[in-house]
């Protein structure tokens, strides 16, 4: 197998591509700048540098991550998410500024996933250490979100402090016609003032 | 910028691959298994010893590539092609057992892309040193694969040989209906006997 088919082998089993794109994606990278190619092989071998922050078990490639070592963030709010590419998209946002806690996983029953398999000690343990205000569970509106909101929200219930959670309802720029039955529902319920 | 966001950067800038998708390759990279990835850096890294066929203009790493080196090819047929992803894509059909030349481009008076800027004089070159019995021109049916094809013709015509072109006509699959009018047109033209 020469460079070429190895390229498109290993392309094809990246999620959403299929062989017909890994090889355009092969070809193209074959024409592209030998600078780009060398910073694209590269930043994917820089991923083995990568671990799990100490503080807020995001990956990271220093420890305290780059968020965690800020001295401009907000120490009075915490956002806790399921998983690192949570935190990507809320920074990609720029309106949070706070700081971060990533569980790895949402609680299932059905799967057997509880607690200890997720960083909710480590969640209760920071807690428990430093005071913030606010904790906001930016956790999915799915089933195992719901459970680990709730879970959460039982064990924290000692603290002072304000426990919030992201709102759900209809996506902004959908039709109401399209949208589902319970994402409707949630809408109505949590419906706002206009005067 | 950190490895993640570096290597966001770079798979961004693929066709085809927006930011949201780029993030969640780079996430699925993160995950993935760490010899998969370093076979994925690895083979992007050795398009760097790619260069073309001198025989055919191919792109190999070998010279001549490992079509134009084979003993088991049928040394009576060539395929001209306008780049070397064309071959690929005729190589998986598996039933062109031939040679290939590939022009790198097609002509195109409009964009001032003449004979002496894709591979002609070394197609010429070939077919008068090598005799085939047939030349396949599988270029595509475009104006500049049209304008291409009229040309080779005529410089192929002292030739004695067979010389084709891939039929065009409705695509396989797809309803009458959405046919656009010249396609209709080339398949009224090409229409086969059935009895």
């Amino acid at each position: 197998m020469g460079p070429i088919e190895s390229l498109i082998s290993h392309l094809s089993r990246l999620p959403g591509i299929g062989e017909r794109t890994a090889a355009r994606l092969a070809f193209y990278l074959l024409r592209a700048n030998p600078q780009y190619r060398a910073g694209l092989s590269e930043s994917i071998e820089a991923l083995s540098t990568i671990h799990l922050c100490s503080s807020c078990s995001t990956v990271t490639d220093r420890d305290p991550c780059s968020i965690c070592s800020s001295p401009v963030r907000n120490t009075k709010v915490l956002c806790v998410v399921e998983k690192p590419s949570d935190i990507y998209s809320i920074e990609k946002l720029g309106s949070f500024h706070g700081f971060y806690h990533v569980l790895h996983g949402l609680l299932s029953p059905m799967e057997g996933v509880g607690p200890q398999d997720l960083r909710i000690p480590q969640l209760l343990d920071r807690t428990s250490k430093h005071h913030f205000e606010e904790i906001i569970l930016a956790l999915s509106p799915t089933v195992e979100g719901d459970a680990t909101a709730l879970y959460l929200s039982k064990q924290l219930m000692k603290l002072e402090i304000s426990l919030t959670r992201l709102a759900s309802g209809l996506a902004v720029g959908t039709d109401l016609e399209f949208a589902d039955q319970i994402s409707l529902g949630k809408a109505f319920e949590a419906r706002s003032r206009l005067r």
